[in-house]
């Protein structure tokens, strides 16, 4: 319903758009490091090939997708500014993106949203509009929003230049790495995902592109399955970053690109989360482990294999953490 | 006393001994990345370029000295094994070596060591005999290992190979970026900061070379007023890696080579350490943070300089983080 408000290439973006944000990004995106770890292979039983986008600028692979809509614009789409919907990382790397392009942005949160992730918002100089923690609330909030102020939405992962960009994270892993096996990628939305699938497509056509998704927040694989977008199920999970649904165009992407998504337990995840902070000495947020999770969840079918992992964001509370409230 | 145990360079290594090390651990050690923050150089009123030893195999830069003092040991001496002394991360990196090499290592550790530690030694397949926590038992068994057994020592810092092969850290920062203003490197027995002098100075002799040791630990700071090695100082910090006290050597290389040590509170230390793992989103030790610390309690020294900070290391346990422990 804002389709005509956003400037959008082709409803269904390609490989070329990843690498025209690739180069659209680049003065302002770090190009995130690909760690190793010789105990973690050990433990995994092959090849892992870790791409950090927790070290990407507001500790999330969020900031490469908000970045590049964010200087697609013209600048007579931006005059009035942005708005978006988002309860974490997307509203505080679309907050820096409009911070560096001097734009105006504001920000429909539900409530209950991280205390972090809203302090990081605001802190990048965002206005936060609260509304009631319903899709309803949230969509009336935002069109409210845009028809009051003339803003264009940026929408966290149905937009093509925000899928676009959320791609070059694995347009850098596999320049880096280029014999990969497998992927990995965390799938809420589907954007990283499907970005991910472009790249990896385009530059490795044999790998095997998968999707981690928690078991309780499982309708992206419900959705692969009957071949539609559901969106009435109530996710229930600990990584806050995978709870979104899929849209119309995520979904044609996945159907089109991935081999599957593998569904982990909250605890394995858990896990996985606490053993990249022991073993990678990295702070990675639930979301962002869920990924390793999927590979030590399914030894045999990654034995030996060369499998790149994508670490999605770092944005957690260190007073919060999940293995202490557990115990 | 050990002197004759072991196969040594000239008593003080040169940085072309760095430079023979850098060789030597490049087919075991990770080359590790710098990384920048927008965000802590806003906060720091500086440029800040944070070299992530964090990132380094075992956890901490000691894997460099270790692995180059294992792997410059001939097999006529290598054949019995070797013994050292750590209650952290020497201990553990040390184990790390020997196990690639194949040769048999005992770990003397004190009673009161951090678990963490211990596990990461044992994990490597190192023996472990424990001491009283006194520097007479200490040697007094050491002494009894190297007699008993034929090993060879490797002391965590008063050795040349092992000061040589930690310079390589600054090697790779100042290859890197090869312009900074000042360096910064923690300061516990002085090895780290001895072997970064060594390089720091060479390859930009204009630097200024700094040291950061926790206010209440400050033996290496008292050791360079008075021009001798004070050892009878009892340490009372958090920065459980900077409990050691200079030797001869370590003693000579910082008054040659070093513009000053800092002193910092461990409270800033740990706000450090906090923002480390919220902005740079790294697992970083107490000892590895005080660098941050020392710039952000001395901004007017680094006004506008390009700073280089030496993160020393990331072995910390997970279940007793130092800012819950202040709550």
């Amino acid at each position: 319903m804002y389709a005509m408000q956003i400037p959008l290439p082709p409803a269904l973006p390609a490989f070329t758009d990843v690498l025209a944000a690739a180069a659209r990004i680049a003065p302002h995106a770090h190009v995130t490091p690909v760690l190793r770890s010789h105990s973690l292979d050990a433990i995994a039983g092959c090849e892992l090939f870790f791409k950090c986008e927790n070290l990407q600028r507001a500790g999330a692979f969020k900031f490469r997708g908000a970045c590049n809509a964010v200087f697609a614009l013209d600048d007579v789409d931006a005059a009035h500014g942005v708005v978006t919907q988002s309860s974490g990382n997307h509203g505080a790397a679309l907050a820096l993106a409009c911070k560096i392009r001097g734009l105006a942005l504001t920000v429909v949160v539900p409530e209950g949203a991280s205390a972090v992730k809203l302090a990081a918002i605001a802190d990048a100089g965002a206005r936060v509009v609260r509304c009631a923690p319903t899709m309803a609330a949230r969509n009336a909030t935002t069109e409210a929003l845009l028809a009051d102020t003339g803003a264009v939405l940026i929408h966290p992962f149905d937009n093509a230049h925000v899928i676009a960009g959320q791609g070059t994270a694995v347009l850098e892993l596999l320049r880096e790495y280029g014999d990969l096996d497998a992927l990995l990628a965390p799938v809420g939305g589907g954007g990283l995902l499907s970005g991910s699938a472009l790249s990896a497509r385009a530059l490795r056509p044999q790998i095997a592109i998968l999707g981690a998704e928690p078991t309780d927040a499982a309708d992206a694989h419900a959705s692969l399955q009957e071949g539609r977008c559901i969106t009435d199920r109530v996710a229930n999970t600990v990584c806050d970053g995978l709870r979104g649904h899929l849209a119309p165009r995520t979904l044609q992407l996945l159907q089109r690109h991935t081999d599957g998504i593998l569904l982990v337990e909250d605890a394995r995840t858990v896990e996985a989360m606490r053993l990249l902070w022991e073993r990678l000495k990295l702070v990675i947020e639930p979301s962002g482990a869920i990924g390793l999770a999927a590979v030590l969840s399914e030894r045999e079918r990654f034995a030996g294999k060369r499998v790149g992992i994508v670490l999605s964001g770092g944005n957690v509370d260190l007073d919060a953490l999940p293995w202490r409230m557990q115990a």
